[in-house]
């Protein structure tokens, strides 16, 4: 059903024809309808963490809006770009853009950005439910505020489809979780590109739905000005429960840097989606959650109703100097209980901020539900394995794959290959593994010399299944290697493997993947000195960004761009274009 | 000569070749040469006052290089945005850009904005010797650093032209005043488009070619990390001079708020020129210089040469709140004098900062070189007549013209004329004087009510004779009435008059406006409570901003946009469009 509607899209000549076409041909005409947004994006001075920031805001607010569908609607989003100076560019974080490639909102590969004054209008199709999010997509934008939740509801009617939800719950929250810095993205981008890189340091703030609080509000001589405890933005997030009923907890991370853990004190939760995918339940105490990365979890509220619970997200993975966010799980019912009392226990602390065996375990349950399991292809037609690197580049810190640190092009990759524009990019393939993969020490600082920067994208044939192995490595100071959780726009990908130590082909593949129910994911972490084996069908014409989801390590060079099948996209909205080489009467 | 030369140009179809026909016609071959400049613009850590703060640079530098050159000289700019996710756009102020109205550099007038990663190339002819300056002109880009000066010499061949300059010195320096602010230009616009609206504050520094010294450095809660007093960057600017020479200072400002007094301790000072023209030689103490204004003034350095002496700059008009800003002037040659030590006196404080009658004073010295005086036209064809007013429109604080406070289209009039682009911008013509101007009261608080936003563009018939007067008046605070320095793109005007009170067109042109010898500038002062009329020629074919310097103010709606002659400019580079109604495939 699918392929046949998606070959039908690939004849349509009509954009957004094409798209309704594609939403009638998958789940019914009466299921699916249009919903429109018009989001005006400004600067506004928020607090979320009471301390006063500037910040880049939808219609005035930080996070926007939970944008709520039901699986086959079209979304069409009026960006209004109202800052002064700054384009913008918004990316759909989990949405394929199947048959509207040019709609991913990422800057420099599927579009230009969108100037001061300008409206864009992104029009896409919600085509599985599931829970997702959307953020800036240009320099570290997302940074300054610019992001949200989608969420995409199973059709009422695509029941007999198989579609159901396996789990049933009473009520339903959405937790965004984020980290903040007083400082601007300006200043941070800035340091990052000086020599000597100016590291901005840790977030100062975690954030639950935008809210949360600076524990030196007042007595920080650099904030005591600007920090106002009582403002109502600051006031922690509450989330209100029954006794006895069970909820689901739609999660999504879309912090700047922060690996995090998520509490909800004294509740097991869950695990029943990730990513948009339905998980092999399992339970846990708390749970790991990278950026980009979203997951559902239930919980029941059977404990004592005369009390209220913490929400607290903890980083882990780096050494931690930023405090526990919190919110409030809110008891409603209990006799002695007031829903806006603060829990009379200390926040959960997370489990050790270095026990990564711990979040291997997580990743490794996280397998498909046995009743929606998409089984992979056995075989691939290409493996592309990715040395991830930290290097010195003309004395710039950056970071490299296989020793290339990726650059962005100034005109979008889409445009630029459909219209054959030369020079709008290198043209020379990038490497497919690494020298020395057969005996690389993963655990040493190695020197990685002759690192260069590119714009070279992975060419892949259509219809292929591709896969990509990313293998971790120490950083340039010894003993310390980092979580990269990767993102891959206008896919899904089998999560085949995590393993420790270096990948080898040779034994790896067999002794170690799960072609069984592996879960299926659009942003999957590389562990520390650890390897991550993800499968793909390259079925999706159109220019696709793969990167470290942490805002710092895609600037710094932490991605690559794959092409495919960019002969079957069709006609090009002029809206994507009017930058580098589309430039004016170019 | 020079109208042959611009009748020749207007027949020319290639730009290029015809920039160089001009300055070919005006100067003769062999003089004009082609200077290139690549400019890289990018977001740098600096610290002009010891504060740390980022801004934007040319090559890495706040101010940026100045730009020397010979008249009838070719410019060539080539600015790469270098920004990561912001636009750019650079004005030549006081270059008149005759023949390339497209290289004007303002944002929604000439142009749209450069983005990130692309180059512009500015083309221009220098075709007037004199000091003049570069800055942003985009949002309030001009405030972060983006400026420097331009200094266009004689020709050497021109002197049997009578352009030999009627005056004589044996050393040059230059001189650029600025204000400057800790936080940043986002911050700053943001708030004054708040409701209520979040006023920066007074500067904290005054920087002398991009030195200053915040007083409160150490001492300051919010500086104390960020501050460094013996930062390289912070070092003051010093000015060498040598026993008995005498010395041209060319000195610009490119404030962003402040009106200035500038000092150099025990020197009285020669003003020669101002703003490209030659003026009939007053001595001062100090020299008045808003926003925009150039002056060139000598001195002789015949002080004891044993001690050195302050070159001070001191905020008048405002009630300051910043302290002086200094550089030092340092004698060679004095045999117990080293000429970096600290002068022994207190810096110049200036005159009373509300002492109008003193500023106006000076307005009225500056009048034309006998020798080089340009008589203006008896009478003018039209006579538009401007009260200046500060408004509330939907609960934000703006300025107006008659009631109008003036928007920039996101479409370059330029652009939207040539191209005849419906819909880019209001076509109904704006108001050619203010409701009860025959008996209005200047020094009251006014009601100002329905005042209305709009960019509609006054149109002026092609080498018709204009007149201008501005009308300052009360604040909307009583007892309130600023100075405010409008400039005008693309040409120079006459300056027919100054006075107090309320304009009277039966009274005032006859007795008060100067038609023997009025100096003629790019920018001219309307003084609190008071009243500035000008006399211009529309006949250079382009479409030209004109506007209070106050980077705030014309922010805020404090301008307008002449069109003359739209229809005799050339074939517009592409290069300009990209952006409104020119974006993409449009």
């Amino acid at each position: 059903m699918e392929l046949r509607a998606r070959v039908n899209m690939m004849r349509c000549s009509h954009r957004l024809l094409c798209s309704l076409f594609l939403a009638a041909a998958l789940f019914g005409v009466a299921a699916a309808a249009t919903r429109r947004h018009d989001w005006d994006i400004s600067y506004q001075f928020t607090s979320p963490d009471c301390v006063r920031k500037l910040a880049v805001t939808i219609n005035g607010h930080t996070p926007g809006p939970t944008i709520r569908a039901v699986q086959g609607d079209t979304i069409v989003v009026n960006v209004k770009n109202s800052l002064l100076t700054e384009n913008v560019a918004i990316h759909w974080h989990g949405i394929r853009q199947i048959g509207t490639p040019w709609a991913d909102g990422t800057e420099g590969v599927t579009q230009c950005p969108i100037l001061p004054g300008d409206t864009f209008a992104y029009t896409f199709v919600v085509d599985r439910p599931g829970t997702y999010m959307y953020h800036a997509h240009y320099g570290m934008q997302r940074s300054a505020g610019l992001n949200g939740m989608i969420v995409v509801e199973v059709a009422p009617g695509a029941a007999g489809d198989g579609e159901r939800e396996p789990f049933r719950y009473d009520g339903e929250h959405t937790v965004l979780l984020n980290d903040w810095w007083h400082r601007s993205t300006y200043e941070q981008a800035a340091g990052l590109a000086s020599v000597p890189m100016v590291w901005v340091g840790e977030p100062q703030s975690l954030l639950i739905n935008g809210r949360g609080r600076f524990v030196n509000c007042s007595s920080s001589p650099a904030t005591a000005a600007s920090c106002n405890v009582t403002h109502p933005d600051c006031a922690p997030a509450v989330f209100a429960v029954v006794p006895g009923k069970t909820y689901r907890f739609r999660i999504a991370s879309v912090t700047s840097l922060s690996a995090l853990n998520f509490e909800i004190e004294g509740h097991e939760m869950t695990v029943v989606e990730a990513d948009g995918h339905y998980v092999k339940p399992f339970v846990v105490k708390n749970l790991n959650i990278y950026s980009g990365e979203t997951y559902s979890v239930l919980i029941t509220a059977d404990q004592d109703p005369n009390r209220n619970y913490w929400l607290a997200s903890n980083v882990v993975s780096r050494k931690p100097a930023t405090p526990t966010g919190t919110a409030v799980l809110a008891y409603y019912g209990g006799r002695r209980n007031s829903p806006r009392a603060r829990p009379p226990t200390p926040p959960p602390a997370g489990p050790a901020w270095n026990d990564t065996a711990y979040r291997v375990r997580q990743s490794l349950a996280t397998v498909a539900h046995p009743a929606h399991a998409v089984p992979p292809p056995p075989t691939s037609d290409r493996t592309i394995l990715l040395l991830n690197t930290q290097n010195k580049i003309g004395g710039q810190i950056k970071w490299a794959l296989n020793n290339v640190s990726f650059t962005l092009p100034h005109t979008p990759y889409l445009v630029a290959m459909k219209r054959g524009l030369l020079g709008a990019f290198d043209q020379r393939p990038p490497p497919e593994t690494y020298a020395g993969a057969a005996a690389f020490d993963v655990y040493a600082v190695q020197g990685n010399p002759n690192a260069t920067t590119s714009d070279a994208p992975y060419r892949l044939r259509f219809g292929s299944v591709v896969d990509v192995v990313l293998q971790n490595a120490n950083m340039l100071a010894a003993n310390s290697s980092e979580t990269h959780p990767w993102h891959l726009h206008g896919h899904d990908f089998w999560v085949l493997g995590h393993g420790a130590g270096r990948f080898d082909p040779a034994v790896h593949p067999a002794a170690a993947y799960n072609l069984r129910d592996p879960i299926m994911k659009n942003t999957v972490a590389v562990h520390p000195f650890g390897w991550t084996a993800i499968r793909f069908r390259a079925d999706n014409p159109g220019v696709w960004a793969f990167h470290c989801h942490i805002e710092a390590h895609f600037f710094m060079g932490m991605g690559i761009v794959f092409e495919e099948g960019v002969d079957r996209v069709g006609d090009l909205p002029p809206e994507i274009m009017g930058c580098g080489k589309t430039r004016g009467g170019h």
